[in-house]
């Protein structure tokens, strides 16, 4: 008889109907916090990886192609980025890309789980490098609270959100949106994580639809994120009296490895299909 | 005690360590040829899925995707192209994309495996709608014996080849990419698919560099495909004596749903990570 191995995997139900599987050897975080579970393990594939509610949000391997999206597509639209204001990304990442910007004074992250900052401190160093930053505020509470009270206080707002289940649901809502727009000063820009358009196309459409009732200009852009449902992953831009963000204004950051001013326009570039989502005739023809 | 439900799934090893699940209701073939095992099966995710040696290949939802950015850019970079040969492909995907080109007069589909040809017939009438299409000639027969004795005879060699594992696997290596450089004429490309930079840089830096060895020019452009490892696929084309493939100069097919002339563009806008696996600067900065 062979040696048997163990077989230790972690999967994701991406939809009810489709999951990602991981081979894990290690275990690292398991367990429940106030707001969601925390799983932290390392996979043979994908290094380290963090899920939440059993949702990958971090691998080592492809985190920054999401990160620098999220980060560098809104700050090189805006000439002098000083004031970023990051929801969610307890990780950190967005924020590690967000003070690569040489203009920028302060970031605030306001993630409504300290857990999730914690852990990543802790076991992912790389990701959560800049949250020593001199720059950086971080505010552990509900972001939807935070925002009420500042107005005309930021030059770019970053809605890194988990799925829009449970206590994240409101940031997919167009309430929450008038607050990040008032939150904008004149010539700022939002964006927000908009789902795959392959496996949440009403939640692309709903959460597109909602910015679109709010902002002066709403453009949806695009990348990969292999470990995200279907790998390809949609972004939505509010602008607050603010020019087309498809064009970069401010000087990009170097040590990229997925943004750069080429992806930057290319980004915007919608296939048909994902126009047809939109249900209008925003896209490129 | 509730009621039990069928839980029943088809699950690909994308990578030793990487898998993905579909759950199914129905499977329609489940059998071997003489050169690999074909499933058919209907899942609630994708709809209706082909799987070759349990790698998926074609599913209902996503193969758009994969097929039109095969068959336009080449296509479209030429100015005139008549003549095209198809290697593997045997779904029709590709051919279905190939014949809404006007000037295209003489199709050959060569895939080593019939039963893969009949099989998309019977269960894939929108994906093999052209393969009755009197300009398409199907050869069943092992495209590195059909391209040996083609001498500047394609405007466009399109390589729809199966992962480069057993009979597929001559079709990423130098000898082969020489006959199809000697069956295209002057002012003709080549291209084929070069897997994920995420899942296999090796694969796609080998092909780059046999290509490399053989043609005029190489470049590499790139596009979404959900149920293909990590969702972000590659393609190499190779140039005969022919201009800079990533400018459009032929009219493109009006009834696309991923590819556009924007699109074109925007998809030979590399990722610096992705020019890091070349290993040379032929990417964008």
């Amino acid at each position: 008889m062979e040696k048997r191995q163990t077989d230790l995997w972690f999967t994701e139900y991406q939809t009810p109907d489709m999951r990602l599987g991981l081979r894990i050897d290690t275990i690292l975080v398991n367990r429940q916090t106030p707001f969601q579970h925390i799983l932290v393990a390392d996979s043979l594939e994908n290094g380290r990886f963090m899920a939440l509610d059993g949702a990958i949000q971090v691998t080592d391997r492809d985190e920054f192609t999401y990160h620098e999206m999220m980060a560098h597509v809104i700050l090189c639209a805006h000439p002098e980025p000083r004031r970023v204001l990051v929801v969610g990304g307890g990780d950190g990442g967005v924020v590690r890309e967000v003070v690569k910007h040489p203009s920028v004074e302060k970031v605030f992250l306001v993630d409504i789980d300290r857990e999730v900052i914690d852990t990543s401190r802790e076991f992912f160093p790389g990701v959560s490098v800049a949250l020593d930053d001199p720059r950086v505020e971080i505010k552990p509470m509900d972001a939807i609270e935070f925002i009420r009270s500042r107005k005309e206080d930021f030059d770019a707002v970053i809605v890194d959100s988990t799925d829009p289940v449970d206590f994240a649901e409101g940031l997919f809502r167009e309430p929450f949106y008038r607050d990040v727009c008032a939150a904008l000063r004149p010539g700022g820009y939002a964006v927000g994580q908009t789902e795959s358009p392959f496996a949440e196309p009403e939640i692309l459409k709903s959460a597109h639809d909602a910015m679109s009732r709010v902002f002066d200009d709403v453009r949806l852009f695009w990348g990969v994120m292999p470990t995200y449902p279907t790998g390809m992953w949609t972004y939505c831009t509010g602008c607050k009296q603010a020019p087309d963000p498809s064009v970069p204004r401010s000087a990009v950051p170097v040590d990229t490895r997925y943004y750069t001013e080429a992806i930057h326009a290319a980004s915007f570039v919608l296939p048909p299909f994902l126009t047809e989502i939109l249900g209008d005739d925003k896209g490129d023809d």
